[in-house]
């Protein structure tokens, strides 16, 4: 969608935390200053978020949530959890971090669904305990294909990240949550979002 | 320092992850053409962003690969790991994601020391093996005073995410790493930058 990609990145991640926050408020209408308080950003950054992902003007006394928190979703194309249209996306790299992301119910109430894990070590394929498979990072591509996962959260050693982002590439993902602390070399229709928690720890100083 | 504050973020983290790659980049000097072939960014972008920072212009065959390092490094005021000057952090919160970092090895080579892990969970302080002591949720406050600790990483589950984050501002702390789904309230002077996995997942759609 168009309309999606001219949304600069700053003001898509701070409404998809505001997404996350309406989802708990209980009041019927929230104003801008409410936000400020909850959040921090500043309430005239906040309208000027709105207006670009071209929200309807609020009234004088503020948004009603729900209809916020709809026009965030449809904005940034979120699905419900509830659509039982899921997103699928696989884990690359069950070193501890990859392990930790296995069961940790972080996308049980989400619109994503973890369909596999991958590992160049095939003891830990066989080992780790898992609600979905596990396979050898050689059977990538073809079961990337066959089950239809289009994301992938990248957690291997850094001197097999560019390879693996590679393999990734070529097993035709369309988005990639990059862990390590490589930067990722990838065509332009892939995105990567970094989460890595050395460059958040250098962001925060 | 106000030199550092005039970098946007998006600009800082380019910076932060060149910065990584450099380290490892073997020729003696570099183009922004180079640059774009390892991570994907325009070349155009890459030279406004040294511009942004106030690089001295690199020559028409580019930049010297150790000094434009040494440039960002004293930009964004990052210690190097053999100066012995470290940042103090911690982890509060030991789940799966939390105790993943314990011994990940993934701070070993950086300006970061991690000095302390915190749960509220009394057999988890208890059970894990660390290689750096862990306390009690309760100790927080006078842990993190006595061991001078600035930044920590939050990976407490959801619900506790704002309670916690307001003990780690009473007890003085700069900067936290939130890895929850949850927006932090945290006064202006305290930095937070998210990395949450599921937000990630939905920036890449």
């Amino acid at each position: 969608m168009t309309a999606q990609v001219q949304i600069p990145e700053p003001t898509k991640k701070r409404l998809l935390q505001l997404h996350e926050l309406l989802k708990t408020y209980r009041e019927e209408k929230i104003t801008s200053l409410d936000i400020q308080k909850l959040t921090g950003w500043k309430d005239t950054l906040i309208r000027h978020d709105f207006w670009l992902a071209g929200f309807e003007k609020g009234v004088s006394n503020g948004y009603f949530t729900n209809q916020l928190k709809d026009e965030i979703a449809l904005k940034l194309e979120l699905k419900n959890s509830e659509s039982e249209v899921f997103r699928n996306f696989c884990i690359v790299g069950l070193g501890r971090l990859g392990a930790a992301l296995l069961d940790e119910g972080l996308f049980g109430q989400s619109q994503f669904k973890i369909k596999a894990g991958f590992d160049a070590n095939l003891y830990r394929v066989e080992i780790l305990r898992s609600t979905f498979p596990l396979y050898p990072a050689s059977e990538m591509e073809f079961v990337i294909k066959k089950e239809k996962i289009e994301y992938a959260v990248l957690t291997v050693e850094t001197k097999m990240a560019q390879q693996m982002a590679e393999k990734l590439v070529k097993a035709g993902i369309k988005g990639i949550v990059n862990m390590t602390n490589t930067v990722l070399a990838v065509p332009q229709s892939v995105k990567v979002e970094n989460v890595s928690i050395l460059n958040a720890l250098n962001m925060v100083i």
